[in-house]
């Protein structure tokens, strides 16, 4: 379906970095759903380049909700959100030659749409379209939390730095909300900023491992076969710019674990069931277990480096050396933390909205 | 969509491990692709267990193709494969209790069907449907093959023990197709079955890593958001049962890297691209670059183990132990292999179908 | 998704009129629905041709469902349901000439499968798939019942002869139930069957238009845009072979009315609205209104006929001139009403889910 | 998929009557298409409201496409168009008593979304959405062009009064594209128009009935089950508002004739096979003949009626009687014209994407 998430719940995204605007469209979303423009906007804040570790174009990402609010709450239907682009330049560019720039969507971009294109600033690949995604991410995790569902996601490690675990979940998600570097360990928070301010000195950048954990997400969500909550966690997480993993619970180590070790083991509690580990990272058989969700996604280092770097220029049809100029991020995975949990929220919505229709995130009546 | 997969080449899966039959049903595939009876047999034979190193219930998988074949070819209507489940139990089992086992989908499968699933040998949620996977993949291997398209995968790490890189793909690819064992190195193939051995003996199981290579994939396949080709493969790949980690390229490693690293620099060479890396594993910007997709998954270790596991009593609703009997395989990496191929074959075929139509993969005329 | 209709409650169909079996696969039905073999049976011998009226073809129709079904209740997971095609024939038919037939698809298969489709007695296009439709539509019609939710088809024109109108539809559905030769009015029908045998006699046939009335479908089902309950269902009902049109309401004959008379008044009635007359079908803005639905479908005459026909030798690229031999039947708008009401099940059960979710079918709890 | 339409190439809708703007995202388009802005303008004033015949509530649609389009063509990425409301009114409505208005979408969309709908001026059921599906229907027309696909509609019904037939379907399209008022006889225009008016002088309203003609369209588009031609093309237009049947061909007439009379006889001419009649109207087993296609819609008249009318009062829980005031439209079956053209072009579109693949519609290369 291209650019159009979800069955029940879908979001459509449309724009490019030098377009008029950006933005995207919510459609399935439950009636009565309160807009809360503090958070939208506290989002979209961290989701936007700032202070020295970020030092690419800042906008002031002014969005505005054209359709599907009245009075303050979603109406059911179709919900679209506009975010001008205002820093946009004017100029067009040359054509006397194509240097595409390595480890950007350049080359893949110009395959599949033959030079028609809109090149400027990476176009309709742009890491700037996912504003209108955090922005309607936002709403998806105001309508999760109504029914007790919360996301949160930290910087699991950065430039090789690690930070702790999740400890306490809820009380570890509840300090992410407070945090604007999403890092658990102060130590490690301080480690990282460092590494990125290194990196950003030499022209260089650095990536990281973003680590997002779901609370209350109810047990039977989810299909075996083909729309496992992996398989549709990973379809939207994949989706997001720089992202070459996903894994879940102990992931791609628990390869090599003995199965003994890797069954998380069960216990009868208050009516229900524990779970005494979490290698399965909340998911068995495809299908929630009602332990929280573990999730992590790879996040490559930004492509757009200052050192020169070998391509070849497709008009002319030979090699060529590039070298970039301007402002870049020597980092994105802090950026990117708000979109994991936005994107993780609107996946789960259409999960949800599978299994318990549309009107169910209206909360409790 | 559930139980099905693809929006214009699309597998349809259905049945349980002690039903009549499992099969599949495959639609949108093109007109005038040979069926290829000798080559469907021998990736069913891979993907049954065999030897010393796999244990479990071992069925023919006599397999018939009801529907889309004509004359030997398909003939562009939806093909139906069936197999019946020749082994299977007739008995039922008890009510009296209901001990989920861990790392299994006895609990969510509960959670979800409420009871009226089908729980004998995994039902639904049994490595068995794998099956007509293997067999309908099969299939799309041929129809990409009259393309150009080839896939391969080996065992890239099992039971801690590595395989060699992918060297030069178009050959290591031939060597796969004549292995049963998808191990590179030879050295390293004894070590894991050794090693695969000793699990065995000891009741429990290992895990692994299959490394999938694909070569010919035209560039410009593949929509920035949300259908990127990493976005559709993972989809696929995480349905198949105990995959809990998907890459490409690089995959997590790329985190630790700078840009500079990280990014694939372009050389031109005979009239094309040329990267002097694949990290970003043949796609960037979620759409092929005409490089191999390089994409790695995540196998568990085998959940059924022989040690005494703690779980619960859902009838009775208090602490149980559980101790396996009966005949379980100690690894599935080595079977897992072949679905690995069928399912990134499957969803090129959608992919490319979005693109090229779904005659293209008749071949060239 | 060509093969596959619904989003959370899929059917998927296949099979060819002389292959080795037709079947069905049907996604996303409820957990403990009961099976009802008397009723599946029941449906099947009304599709099937009958009688003096009908000299077609007859077969047993020995359906077995193979998967999805555990202790006569679904599972929850795909059901799917196999015909085996005893009649079929085993001879190939000749290539020297392809003489298309009028009215049928033998062209347009040619045109789209390139001569690789399988042509014997209409292949994939035959009725007969029509079969397992309606089996898997047994099963949706006894999951809307259990909602309270009743479907009934009448043939309301036959031959150019009306039957009555609905006139209280609770009891005219019983009434329905409870007959072979769906037709309200005992004279109609006696006139009806007449005009078929007539047809038969003189190697021609008749068409008519089936209603199809829909009780208990609560209020609020729909979506404006695109799926509509008119949508949804259309696209549905224009599967099935040889159906032209679809109305809902007074339909065509609402374009000759006024505003004034098309719109339906509203009376308050025991806590709810009640509707004066039911001009617009039980669905406004493409949502249902809790008034019956009111659906017809016209159905063409059967195009096998015995008279000698022009058409042309896509082998030869010539002129040619057509007789039909062997026996046809000569109306199936009385056979078709089973598979119109199947299929209107499995359209409403599709809306339903999406709203309510997938588990809403099982019954109230 | 609720408000998005179309697998490869989709439309998603959104917008209210009195919110801030309406507007569509159409996905999948080819890069390359030329943007005729002459020409999306004269079908949208087409759309509008306009002379003494209609006089509704008039707005000048004054578009901007903001994203999808560079140097005037599309790029192949989605593209945005929105349309302000100019003409909205800031008031609330009153929440003391609630009537909704027969032949409206107001109850229906109260017990869809609860009473949080945005009830002003239909809201997200209003036909001023037409609009911007009249503007992305231009581009697709202007697509199918490129391919000779051309596609035309005229009022072949309108208060009784009929139209004549098509006679040359590409004459009779050129025709049409020059008229304001399409109907191809001038002296059933001026009854029309007379008709219409004689409606608003009573305060009432008329319907009509739309015939659409496609010239070009190759044979060989659409699948047997379930996305016929006529299956996928129903879909979309029962999403216009107003609209109640769907007929292809001869249509409902097609059921009084005889097999033998309403078969299209073929004739070998000029190395292809031409059709002798069209009573199957360019479709036969769901896919398309070559023979140009023949769709007529059933447009009921305005609901929106001057006189008093019976209906209810939801707050309160009574009967109530209503008059509205205002301006309305007598009739809007001469607007909805362009309707049609646009929702059939996108229709076509994404069956022809999904067989020749998404750049197909670039044009021949």
């Amino acid at each position: 379906m291209k650019n159009t998430f979800g069955n029940s719940f879908a979001v459509t995204l449309f724009g490019e970095s030098h377009g008029d605007m950006i933005g995207a469209v919510l459609d399935g979303v439950a009636p009565g759903v309160p807009i809360d423009h503090d958070y939208i906007e506290k989002q979209l804040r961290l989701r936007r380049p700032a202070g020295t570790i970020s030092s690419a174009r800042v906008e002031p990402d002014r969005y505005t909700i054209v359709s599907g609010v009245f009075n303050g709450k979603t109406t059911g239907t179709p919900l679209c959100i506009l975010i001008p682009n205002e820093n946009k330049r004017s100029e067009d560019y040359t054509t006397d030659s194509f240097l595409p720039r390595p480890g950007h969507a350049d080359l893949t971009g110009y395959n599949k749409y033959h030079g028609y294109e809109d090149r400027r600033g990476g176009g309709h690949f742009s890491g700037r379209l996912t504003a209108p995604l955090v922005a309607v991410g936002a709403i998806a995790l105001t309508a999760l939390r109504q029914r007790g569902i919360t996301v949160g996601t930290h910087i699991k490690r950065c430039a090789g730095i690690p930070d702790r675990d999740f400890r306490n979940a809820q009380e570890d998600l509840a300090l992410l909300n407070n945090t604007d570097f999403a890092v658990l360990d102060p130590d490690a928070a301080i480690k990282m900023k460092k590494a990125i301010d290194a990196a950003a000195a030499s022209g260089n950048s650095v990536g990281g491992v973003l680590e997002t954990c779901v609370c209350g997400l109810p047990g039977g969500v989810g299909e075996p076969w083909f729309d496992s909550v992996e398989s549709v966690l990973s379809h939207a997480l994949f989706s997001i710019p720089a992202v070459k993993g996903v894994e879940f619970g102990a992931g791609f180590s628990i390869c090599d674990m003995q199965g003994s070790q890797a069954n998380d083991a069960m216990r009868w509690d208050a009516g229900g069931v524990r779970f005494l580990s979490n290698h399965n990272g909340g998911i068995l058989g495809g299908i929630s277990t009602g332990n929280d969700l573990i999730i992590r996604i790879a996040v490559k280092p930004t492509p757009s480096v200052f050192t020169e770097q070998e391509t070849v220029d497709l008009t002319k049809g030979q090699n060529a050396t590039l070298r970039l100029h301007g402002r870049h991020d020597p980092a994105i995975v802090h950026r990117a933390r708000v979109v994991a949990d936005s994107v993780t929220a609107l996946a789960l919505c259409d999960l949800l909205a599978l299994r318990y229709g549309t009107d169910w995130l209206r909360g409790a009546d």
